[in-house]
């Protein structure tokens, strides 16, 4: 079976990894990938991922591969390399490939690209650098793959297809109903300090009904004191330095503070739990 | 002799944003481009603008735009995002397209490139992604609109002509003569420490005559203790840990301390008044 | 003399500067490089290198080239800059040509890619940019020289011929055998805190013999205390917070954490020495 009968003169590649910028890792990877396909054209998504946070890294790709050409996708946040943990290749329904560590760092944007179509294990000698370290397999065993199937591969030559449902998956924070609202976590506190919040659009408006701006909401984190504030269709909207409640551009609901940084002005953290009620 | 005897259409598109470098946003405006117009070159300036720094991002467009070969340019320092300001494209005298917010951030660029030839307004709908988020428009509408006029699209199309009259202007800090020198401002602080002002070189020797290496200069920040340091071709002229006045490669008045961090060694932060006065 | 008779359709040049991602400086390079050789690939390798770093610029070098296809690679860590310190194309055994500054940057990675085959100092004023400032040489002499490489100039046309043996050089640490073991320093540390060592593998084992996981490992900081640790195959083995001592995947002795950060964890910092004993 080939997922991709028709390679595109110019493949793209993406890469999202923790390696860091100042490192010469995440080049390192694009290096490997030109020496074998070198029409490939790679895009970098991120190398600053919160080191070994897996749940990051995950959000983050299910936030960005929506907005990417059918590609190759190759991510690394994977504490476990070296170990017996599985190098994967996971088609997906949509045609791209998802190449990484068996840690669940794939499966979120794999099922927003219309599912799982097929999971193999990269076991494929053949398609790797001739020695393998135990510490950087980007370079020497998902950077190879990645490259080999941008120029036309059969994913099936990189190994055995294997159950999808061996495969590990993440626990990722969800939103529960209460009265008059939701009950959810801060999921990513983003570089502007806006943050985001695992609960979605639809699941509060599913407790409250349709929101308008200045409808007023009352968000409380963990113990601390209950604070009210707007609901705005965005951050210009309201005055500098004024905290509001809005959907990100994922459909995510998100505290943020016009010109701030909400993370830093209302003392919240990744992980809080968060109440949100509207009045 | 002619290195060059065919060369493909590769256009380019630069983006400047203050995304980070952490978050995907830039990365996802790369993808975008390259679903619309897959043979696009896309370079990224710089995604670590400060926040909401409109002036800085056009002081750093104004220093890259010149060196770069007639191309796309999309920037993104917006803190109106999602309100009534207006999604430009400003078609400039060399021939480039600059693609962003109607809040100062891509004139002075324009400027330089040849001024202002004509701009439109972003309000084609069928040049823009399927939904248009509140809060990204580089990716909703920036992005598209670039990777149309990469792939020959008319700027035409994309929306109607508007009077640059009307264009949201900066405003950006200058130098004053001064008996024996100039007051003015530190305009921008590099990574290196660099404390660039924003009276230009042309803007000192009006006043004092040619600058040589060694001539001795008085340099008073605010109300700080009067400074006496040297001119210099470059730092690496004088001792390591000395202060200097130079030019910077954009023929700005720059104070720098070689291999060190002049911000730090001498106290200067940006928008700091300085008064230059020569001996 | 030509290193490059054939032109490949996409030529790579690869950047690895300490210019910072905030600053335009990298992406003007890669602008200059595009107007002059449009068909070329830039790959960004690292611009957060440390300021003035000359030694770390090398070391991530010698272990990013090996990696790269042939290619032409400049690289500026460049204090001199400015001064009389003479810019140069390295050409090296396997091919490709290192553009850089003489201070010694360049030199491990081209021994490392078969060493320097021929040396030439970039004079000529028609393939620098018009106007060469004193400060940014990656800009004006430095790019226009890899882009034109990159396009098939023979190197001998960007300047003479110069003797390898007049180039500046660094010390670079090294191991020196003690009774069981080396003493060394740490050479690097890298994002991850990971405190890799100036020795390597076969270094330690030629004192030691093969080193097995599980070996118990005595490590001593200048006067610090004497921490027992294990040698490891990779982080991922042993518990989460435990230290090691393992080989990086360039064969160099390392000092990890796993999931953790060696660096603060283990109280360590680049330049310290390091007893290495084997139990």
């Amino acid at each position: 079976m080939s997922p991709r009968p028709e390679v595109p003169p110019r493949p793209v590649v993406s890469l999202l990894t923790d390696f860091g910028v100042r490192d010469p890792s995440g080049a390192i990877c694009e290096g490997v990938i030109l020496g074998i396909c070198p029409q490939a054209t790679v895009v970098h998504i991120s190398h600053e991922v919160t080191k070994y946070a897996i749940r990051d890294g995950a959000l983050l790709l299910w936030c960005a591969l929506p907005f990417f050409p059918v590609a190759i996708h190759m991510a690394v946040v994977d504490p476990g390399v070296g170990t017996r943990r599985r190098p994967l290749a996971v088609v997906v329904g949509r045609g791209d490939v998802l190449i990484g560590p068996d840690n669940g760092l794939l499966l979120p944007a794999a099922r927003r690209l219309d599912g799982i179509r097929a999971v193999h294990e990269l076991t494929s000698d053949a398609h790797r650098l001739h020695q393998v370290s135990s510490s950087f397999h980007g370079r020497d065993i998902f950077a190879p793959a990645a490259a080999h199937l941008a120029c036309g591969l059969p994913v099936g030559e990189l190994g055995p297809e294997i159950d999808p449902a061996t495969l590990v998956d993440l626990v990722i924070p969800d939103a529960t109903p209460i009265p008059d609202g939701v009950e959810t976590t801060v999921i990513y506190v983003d570089t502007f300090g806006n943050c985001k919040l695992a609960g979605l659009r639809h699941q509060l408006e599913a407790v409250v009904g349709p929101m308008r701006p200045g409808r007023a909401v009352r968000v409380q984190a963990d113990g601390a004191a209950v604070r009210r504030l707007g609901w705005a269709d965005t951050f210009g909207n309201v005055p500098v330095g004024e905290p509001i409640l809005y959907v990100d551009s994922y459909d995510r609901l998100t505290l943020a503070v016009n010109q701030g940084n909400a993370a830093v002005e209302l003392s919240l953290a990744q992980d809080q739990a968060i109440r949100i009620q509207v009045e």
